[in-house]
């Protein structure tokens, strides 16, 4: 496998729910396989355990807060988040916004765990932001363009381009996803060929007929 | 049993992460089970399935949106929570306020999914409020009271018994909880003395050097 | 004059900062004379001292934060909003929520500086809980209705009534506004038939080619 | 006057509120021209125009929101704060944290109308993000210095100076000021001294029994 990285988002849709997820991430880990690409899985906090106990596959958080052990009701704690099972975390996703701080602060206790960061960002100023917090992942997404069909490597290849350019200049080993609208192979060699080294996606193959083969052929031009 | 209800919050404490959230809610368990008194506990979101799969006891969340099934990523969406086998939720703990259309979306989703609802608020004005959505219990607790030690039945039990007086006024089908300092066997009879139902308590018990014993001294006196 | 009351939010509309906040303040106090009806008037913060130093008409702020004397940079102080002479303040409008606490705290803070409060809410259940927190208004309005310029009072009566009868079991010293499309004299109308004893409305007056014509329609039937 | 600059915030201190706000910006002035020091003063929103108009000294909005013209109730609208004679802003200052994305929002809106921009950082990594959403200025303060009376200067000049590098190597056009605890003519001489270009405070000045003469002492050494 190649450092390419697909991670896919199962957000609050109900065919990513509960038993959902572990046959999504079981999708997931067959192509993986098949394909020799490295496919993740972002389902939701209860259902991390029931995942990664059952299912090979590198398993996110879809967030993560800040907070330590303590007085933090209601919160994503990160040792929590990695007993669980999970290898990582977005952060500060379109639909989970953070404060700056707490970004920082996500990240932070993010790698005090040992999990692996990717930070989601808007255009390329605030990619270039993330990227002087040293996370490992920024994913570039433009939020009109989630869940529209519409890739952000068609429609905005300059933002990813210009993306890619701001990081390697604050942080060079920060390494760059971008997301929106991905869905094919087409979009997903777009992606790569812009200097990205993954993608972020969701409804794409979530809510496809077959996710299976949905993601079969996102991986197919790579 | 009677309609006694203690739930213990497990909060971000080490103590209560992963396994530990599992002999927790032994602890639990085995306590009500001898003193016949109902205690659900509430585990971090990636514990609720470990917990809920391991132990028979009600498993409550620490929070919930008020959100569906989409694209919703980092949320606690009720459908997740309740298969992973939580029975309820708390909603607007003093350490993850809402808005009050988000405790209203969130009490609306708990029902849609069959789940218990617990509004915590920090005065009578609040718990009137709380009331008037028709949440199960509300549980009023003094931030300033949480971890200190000191408990509300004791420091504020006129804050206790106006929540009690006003639910009545506003909806007599309201259950009320107090928390807040509570450890102890007398902490709990005086609550129950001054009209609660119940108590939800975090440290006095998770942070104890020996968490069954310390339930057992709490349930002593009932 | 009777107890009916108009207040005209300004939001961040061109048309009403700086000195538009002070021609469209002028209209309001020419309608409301010549009509014998109370209009109210809600600048933007900066556009309080400005307006209220030059026309007679009651200045509402559009938010307050419920924090008092202090390290609270760049918060509404209620102190403040009424030294720059506002008599009231909106408080959690649907685009500015608060948390349940905090839109008793703003409550608390208004009252203590001898400001008139108006809370806004988005269905019968928020309502009812927000007069249990006494405010001396509630105004009820439907998010997806604002600057739709279909009236509450024809969409969704019931809403209306329902809100007026919730309030009335609660606090039946708190007084009900009604908002969301309101834009003539016949939503006007319709707004006092249903119960309410005003309205609360924006780009129905501050939009209109002549919005000083738009007030004297909307005042026409009352 | 050289490019140092000096920012005093007036938060909701009753001192600073009103005609106490007035008065300030006068001891501000006074102070400024004896010395040739650049001093501006960040009164609350309802005082912009009451200071901004009777007093000639630079003035700040204590906030901004990145919002344009239409339906933002509650917000802090650049044109507004524009008109209201401000020319410039804090941003994401220590008690009005923001999100990222607000931040980047904030500052693209304050520069649209032509205002000065000040991001406020807690620590090195947010410093070094702030300033790649290019601001004219980084503020880095550390917030539990905040009112303390032990300035960052000589507390944590480590962070001070790591903060200038930090700022020099993203984007070189961003001028450093550092706060917290920041009160007489030795923490000011030592903040120049750092590599900041000015500072940041408000009680060490605000809640001083004179206030001139605080402020004198403040800019005696530099």
């Amino acid at each position: 496998m190649g450092s390419t990285l697909i991670v896919l988002n199962l957000k609050t849709y109900l065919e990513g729910t509960g038993e959902g997820a572990v046959k999504m991430a079981q999708a997931c880990m067959n192509v993986a396989e098949s394909a020799g690409v490295m496919i993740g899985i972002a389902p939701q906090f209860p259902d991390i355990y029931r995942v990664a106990s059952q299912v090979d596959i590198p398993v996110f958080s879809q967030h993560l807060d800040g907070v330590g052990a303590g007085g933090f009701t209601g919160h994503a704690f990160a040792q929590s988040i990695k007993d669980a099972g999970a290898i990582g975390t977005l952060i500060n996703h379109s639909e989970r916004r953070l404060t700056l701080l707490d970004i920082d602060a996500s990240i932070t206790s993010a790698k005090g765990a040992g999990l692996t960061t990717i930070v989601c960002t808007n255009n390329i100023a605030t990619t270039a932001a993330a990227a002087a917090l040293t996370p490992d992942y920024v994913a570039i997404e433009l939020p009109e363009l989630i869940g529209s069909g519409i890739p952000i490597s068609k429609a905005e290849p300059e933002v990813v381009t210009g993306s890619v350019d701001a990081v390697k200049k604050i942080n060079p080993a920060v390494k760059v996803l971008c997301g929106a609208g991905i869905k094919k192979g087409e979009d997903m060699k777009a992606a790569l060929h812009l200097g990205s080294v993954g993608v972020l996606l969701a409804s794409g193959i979530v809510k496809a007929k077959d996710p299976k083969a949905a993601l079969e052929d996102l991986v197919s031009l790579i």
